[in-house]
């Protein structure tokens, strides 16, 4: 009557680490959630601080097993168990994701990082060779990638639907630092506005980046040359809080991208826009489960996730039907799922389905030298500049 | 370095069973992931089908360690265990729900069960007297009833924001049904417009409940007559698939329901719109973070989930910050946070808090009542009736 | 040089005539506006009040040659000028449609009538053998009949674009009576919840004709019955400020219908949705530029007024390209600018264009049936009953 | 009985004449509605081409008496009329503004003229300097200006609502000219295209302008410096059809200029933006009933013409209660409603009203020089450049 040996078994799930994350943080629980939502991920092990009393309360709070307070010990200790973790999600502010993840890429176990990958370009570089030199995965969540409809219009794009791309208009508008909250000991407004521990980027390298790696991701365009204007309306503010850049991407197409972390009233306001030739998409990240696309000459139509006319790259990385809206959250987990699904043939020797797409070094790097770019071009009043690749 | 025993250790996750909800089931897999959002609940059993092969693939591809073929079977074994489930989700169709329920109830454990309570009037009554006699807790998945801007606008209303509430206005159009698509062996089609299954009513049954029960627990009107205009526009249909409804509710309020699935282009479209003296609101579930506000004489205003003007009855339910849309999955995920958190204060023998709100009996006594009603009123030719509670 | 003689030049204006509008009034301003949009009429006569001072001092105001305190004296004397006036507005309150209409239909003048077309039914019929009885031209201002994109989807039903209509759900909330306004001293007010001056009818005549008359015209469907229940949510109030109405067509569809001026926060929202077996259609009077077609198992889309997928209908009556909105006035201005079509038709002894659409006596007729229906099934609870044409 | 001669009559008409605007023009109709909408203009004279055939032709169809095929005599002959013209829209393409605008201003006749103001900075200067020996009004058909829904957004920037002002998103997308229209003998391309009628900025002059003008007008920012790439999307197409613009105004304020006629799918798609430290404001052309308020720390409310929290500057330019859309038509009478104010007060040797706001010769430099600054920059690859005035 019990069945308790059936034939053809799941998988184990993946064994997961996380440094970062304590009590206080945002990130660490999106990540959490984004594991556990499609059952791929258990999360075992954590150095959710380097106070040994903090990642302790937040490892009991959380139900994990193995809490560290240094996450090269954790590295180090997990690679050595039998059942130590396969894979540990890095969500601490960005002067720490090169540090840590050199360790885990060591020891051979596959990195989920938060974005940006680094603080500094330099950074960037060398973790990028250090996870050349390793076996291990290297997953950034740029989350906002793993969006259904990001994947639909995509889809269309390199199928040729929009004919030329001619332009990219992109924008992530939020109002969360307008005022200076960092002075008010805000720990998430104090180390993105800390040079240190942010980089030289503020607005731009928080979510300017999130729209840089979109507008790449759907349209495939690599950047030709940019020019930026940075601003930091907050007085006393050391980063930017503002940024206006033009873009002219290789082959002709342009492109305008505006962040802003003052735009008063707005929440988190990622948009993105594309014309080609023959259409248009239109898409915005508080709606997310609808695109519209906009041919030349014929009525503008709206897909609508789950629903008629869309395809399958939108559909595998779909869970409901039309009309039950997903969210931040989904979009969030199918980055997670689309790295289980590499984790897992890889643990099995198998192949990875060419269908798994999630952004990763390439595009970690690529956001910190757009970040690089767009300093250096404020810097010198606006001038056009080349990613420093 | 590792902390294996820290103080105060979160509660063991709740030891959960299914009944339905094996391959090809559609709301199965939607309990599985709201159980699992917020890491409250173990999958541990399941009676996926009265088939032991199908029931034990259904568990070995979902890692469920217990597979049961019988599910009295299942709650007699699983009441034995010291490790036994101490709450069931029951994800069958509609004529399955109380024999499931009564089992599970008389040996003590919860249930969580998917909507309509039952597919007869006579069943729910039956059902809410063995709950009664039963000490453990009972939960309906009137789901909708979890999007936290929902949860806004009953504390609005019920904080008299509204004034006095003079009319209801709810909606649920989908177009799924709108060809005879139980003629051509779709399973979720065929057991919905089968009235050995689904009771007498189609639409008015799986989405006119939902409809009737969301205005109810944002407004906190009860009923007093209704008449109603139910239609079967596929030829063969059994059961309806469109029904207009007429609403006076005790006190004076009037209203209109309208639900049907037959409405070509409408996905899932439920949406309520409540008017008092002072003011109204209007949601939509097909875009949930977001209530209007529209008062009387002053500009209409939009609330959003996690922003500004929202308030502790939302706040409770929310995961991530404005501008993140949190979705469907979400919306449900509260309706077991709800109950994980009822049940966890049983286990403990502690009183609930008594913000936990979750639909049960009541509610479900309700929607059977409220379906009964539409047809015996429709019958009638639309003659006025009151619910035979 | 100067050319004074051309070769085809234009028709004269329209010679017309108003009878209420003086100040104060609102509806009389926007036919002047309607009349005037596209230069086919010239005002020059007016009866704007049965005082001597104050319709001369509208006529003053408004730079109308001949001013008139007795409407009967003017259709009398108009008649007898060789440049007196060819047609008639109507707006007066509704109650004095009937005999004003009849004293310049008697005189061959073309009357242009508010709607709806009078207080009463018995009156309604009187009017209408009158009409029938003169060689003038009827013309009632359903002027939501005049947007282009209702004219489009009249067409494309016209054309079986949605296939067999099932369902016509239509509604029109205001506030603006939300409060006893009439106790003010609020002439709008007044004369609309004075039975006397409305008749039996509140919200259902003012605004309930214009929905009713919206979804005949849209969906060319004949009333076969229909189940009311009028409110008076305001105390004191004579007459209803909301309705509720189930309705069902020949031929088998159904709908519903709402119409309040007691829903808070709503302004004049007139919607429109009709679903058949193929599509669907929506429309918002607040938005009328655009028209969203939803077809069954196809993304749904948006035509925009002047834009791509539109046809001949909505063309006729478009004035400016797509993106450059048109509003109330432009769609009030196609009722008058069809009726100048059929008026210089007429002048000139030629057959009108058959294109020419405008609603008249027989839509006139519906409405007033329509609203002694609504009163009739409500004051008998709600019992289906027939228009007593 | 009958009343001629009111004691407080009404001015007499204005009298219009119209240069440019015949058979097939676009604009010369708007011009035509919008002069007519409220009553305050006669057409009695035109030079609706050099043809003097077409240009009788014209005036026949349209009912104005006095054609003329030279706009020169027209100038001369109607100063020396008793009942000449004593405003005349200008209409031709942009490099016909100047002359004919000259020979009117001298003979004290007054100017509307279409925008831009010139097609060069010189002509501009040179019209500046005779508008100033002129007494004649000159009015700038900066239409967009006239929307109450900008009036409203003006207004409340003016009194602080918005605390200072840091960002201004403007953008104007249109999709007309995506391919080589033309080369297709379209006159409205034709001659936008052709640097010799247009000037040196094709849709930067077109409608860049606009959107230039109107975020000045809103804001009350004067520009300090901008930065252009512009762009020819179109093979063989000698004028810009795409620009990306960065803006810097005086006192700090940065924004972003986007401007297109290649986005296929746009239709007239103009949306203004701003944020300033308290609260921001966005409108869009498209939707102009309705203007955004988005506070910080508050939610976002919507303001609705005519409706309640709209002040005197929208409520002077309205005519229809909230609910019942004005458009475009609408807005652009606007425009002519104030010069017919301003007209009417120097016909009557009183002080206009301080209210009256209408686009003149200021914008109308500003407008010419913001072009020629961005085809400055432009060529020098997006360097920051002023603008010579």
């Amino acid at each position: 009557m019990t069945q308790t040996t059936p034939a053809k078994a799941r998988s184990p799930r993946i064994r997961l680490g996380m440094v970062g994350g304590g009590q206080g943080a945002f990130i660490g629980a999106v990540h959490r959630i984004a594991a556990r939502l499609d059952d791929q991920y258990d999360l075992v092990a954590g150095c959710f601080s380097s106070s040994p009393e903090k990642s302790a309360a937040s490892a009991a709070e959380l139900g994990v097993p193995r809490a560290y307070d240094d996450f090269a010990q954790m590295a180090l200790r997990e690679a050595r168990r039998r059942d130590g973790i396969e894979a540990v999600a890095i969500v601490t502010p960005n002067h720490m994701h090169a540090p840590v993840a050199r360790q885990f890429l060591k020891r051979g176990i596959h990195v989920i990082c938060d974005k940006p990958l680094t603080a500094t370009l330099t950074e960037a570089k060398q973790l990028a060779r250090a996870a050349g030199e390793s076996d291990a995965l290297f997953v950034l969540t740029h989350n906002y990638t793993g969006y259904p409809m990001i994947r639909q219009a995509r889809a269309m794009i390199a199928a040729g639907d929009l004919g030329e791309i001619r332009l990219v208009q992109v924008e992530y508008a939020q109002d969360w630092l307008a005022e200076p909250l960092e002075a008010s000991g805000n720990k998430q407004a104090s180390w993105r506005t800390d040079p240190a521990k942010s980089g030289l980027g503020g607005a731009i390298g928080d979510i300017g980046t999130h729209a840089f790696n979109l507008a790449g991701f759907v349209t495939g365009l690599e950047l030709d040359a940019l020019a930026a204007d940075l601003q930091s309306f907050v007085p006393g503010r050391q980063v930017d809080d503002n940024a206006h850049v033009m873009l002219r991407y290789q082959g002709g197409a342009r492109g305008m991208l505006w962040c802003s972390q003052v735009a008063s009233g707005c929440e988190n306001a990622l948009r993105l826009r594309v014309y080609g030739t023959k259409a248009g998409i239109e898409w915005s990240q508080e709606d997310p489960n609808y695109l519209w696309v906009t041919p030349l000459g014929q009525p503008r139509y709206r897909l609508s996730r789950g629903g008629a006319g869309t395809g399958p790259d939108a559909a595998r990385v779909t869970r409901v039907p039309a009309g039950h809206p997903e969210g931040y959250l989904e979009g969030f987990a199918n980055i997670y799922a689309e790295a289980a699904r590499a984790i897992l043939a890889r643990r099995e020797g198998a192949a990875p389905d060419p269908a798994i797409t999630y952004p990763g070094l390439k595009e970690g790097l690529e956001g910190v030298a757009f970040v690089d770019a767009c300093v250096r071009s404020s810097r010198r009043n606006g001038a056009w500049v080349k990613l420093a690749l």
